[in-house]
């Protein structure tokens, strides 16, 4: 073991169909050769920076110490800036377009912010439109490799960045909480911007059940420890491994079966035995 | 060259769509810094538990010595435990459901079993269901970095596991071998669960003819040394590169021509001339 | 940090879902455990050798310095070669079918060139098939580890290699320029095989109108310096990060918009005011 190595945590809507993400890495190895990249993830819809912003929070806490570099950018070649912004532990680098802002908040908050606009750190392009290549991948490769961030450009107030956009539940007066998907995973369980706190403090409780509401139909979920422990045919509802809600089946998708993706609203009320 | 690093070997059905690779190459890299990961596959279909056995048994012996990380999990959050074992040169990680049956024989058996409980090399999960980022990812880099495997949990009796579902061919009186695809490719190639070794036994020759027999539909197959010896319109049997009878076409998809996919039946006879 | 790592980069049409990637890279660090292999892509269509030598070529001059691997090989167990050739600052290594040959040339010519024949540096094959895995691979970690590229084989003459495919543009006598389609992207850009330069020389200017002719439909593009400075329905003209031109609607899929697909042709013509 000799020490341990600079880190470089990476997620973009790249795909893995054309080469930018390989070119990337050639590029973040170029300025750091002893550097390791991880890959969060590349498939990222298009263009989604609302989805971009989520599989991040949900990922940052479990990255290595180091840098995080982020690209899902609409924006690209307009004047959205590319920044880079220090926090407790390490930096993130991506555009200013929200993208960075919840893993930013739930890492503390931001400590300095950079605007990346020095070119000696950046590679000349023959052409005006591939930011990731250019100028965000070698500026989180020199900040893994130590270098000082007030290098990178000049400082950027953070009341002016973009801001995130994590979508809040509403609670309201007769019990119900109004909320919606986050995100469907692979294997189509439907996390939910909801804490299992906030169906307690509504009189839910686990082993029972919950009201849900989706487009005007009712139905009723099934609160249980695992997917396995709903029957077949029942819609579970699960806390699960990140800590929120989730509706699940067991071993089918609770999103193909209830027509949800992200975005989707629903309402959540508790049940009290007698109903459903 | 500063000594060899430390090698886990990655297989799963988590997808590259949702962040769950990254954070196990986080969690991993957090617990053993210096480790290298090999990532076999992601995209083993969810749940398929027998595709991913056979995935992981084609591959083992490729894989450098170290560390195999194996997730397909269906009975994740239920009773079914997540166990380490130790075989010659190295050590398996994934749930006790077959998964890594068949790549344990393969390399020689089990020499010590463990059941993954000790929470000191678990991480603390905000919900149940992610035993592959919360337990096998942790268990995985600690053996790694050259933690005893009796410090992962109490011993487990090799005869208590779940067994692996590996089909066997049938040789019958006719002189027809009954068996089945395992797999298709990428490019369409149908790997049966068939030896060389089998037909040559029942008459057949390389270079000559074999009778296939899907679905009631008899055709003739051309042995060849490569999938170009064969002629455009010909279907071809050929030895793949793992050793075993595969039915293929020149450029084409086997699979999609004669409706095949992994687990359809079929029977192969040595053809004589005169016959097809 | 202990000095330079060595590199290997990797492209293939091998795709992620089967474990090819997995174990071509298990297969190189069992030779040399302290590679880096940076992937550029396995994503390159089955067979498709044309789009896997463009890929290479716009990603070649990102890649860090040592060996490229890339293996599309429609003729795998034919009597096509393998081959590796030396270039300024590193080896390729692939078959002899093209692949390899717009890279090289841009890498300025082969300066050795042999033919991968030496079982010495070859893994044993339980099967004729898998060429990547048990010829190229080793190849490719052994000269990145420092062996001679004269100890693989017999040396090759550069005038025997098998040309590139690289399509070039046709300047017509009434001021148009005929090209094609080099590249879709992810986003549905569309790279053209056509250079700004070539479009200044025939009397286009940026920030003006380019006339656009695809299947007998004339239509008028914007030239316009970043995607988003196209108004939402207007068809943009950019030049990509490549340095190439590109057909490109702001956040919309050129290639589904106006049919096109690697391969298809189309005009352009610089347009004066007036028309369009």
């Amino acid at each position: 073991m000799t020490g341990r190595p600079p880190f470089v945590s990476f997620l973009s809507d790249y795909g893995r169909v054309d080469e930018f993400v390989g070119v990337c890495h050639g590029v973040m190895l170029d300025v750091t050769p002893d550097l390791r990249i991880v890959d969060i993830t590349h498939d990222v819809a298009p263009f989604d920076v609302r989805a971009g912003a989520l599989a991040l929070v949900r990922a940052v806490q479990y990255l290595p110490d180091g840098v995080v570099l982020a690209v899902v950018d609409p924006g690209v070649g307009t004047e959205r800036r590319c920044i880079a912004v220090e926090v407790e532990g390490g930096y993130l680098v991506g555009p200013d377009n929200g993208l960075l802002a919840p893993a930013v908040a739930m890492l503390g908050g931001p400590q300095r912010i950079v605007s990346l606009e020095n070119p000696e750190f950046q590679l000349p392009a023959p052409g005006p439109t591939f930011a990731g290549r250019d100028i965000m991948a070698p500026a989180a490769a020199y900040l893994a490799a130590g270098l000082s961030i007030d290098r990178l450009g000049p400082p950027v107030d953070a009341a002016g960045l973009a801001p995130g956009l994590v979508p809040l539940p509403q609670e309201d007066e007769d019990g119900t909480i109004s909320g919606e998907v986050l995100w469907v995973d692979r294997y189509g369980n439907c996390q939910l911007n909801i804490a299992p706190e906030q169906l307690v403090a509504r009189g839910a409780v686990p082993g029972g059940f919950v009201g849900v509401t989706i487009a005007g139909t009712d139905r009723r979920a099934h609160w249980v420890g695992a997917f396995a422990d709903a029957k077949p045919s029942e819609l579970a509802l699960v806390v699960d491994a990140y800590g929120m809600c989730a509706l699940a089946y067991d071993q089918r998708s609770a999103a193909a079966e209830l027509e949800l993706r992200a975005g989707k609203t629903l309402t959540l009320i508790a049940l009290t035995e007698g109903r459903g």
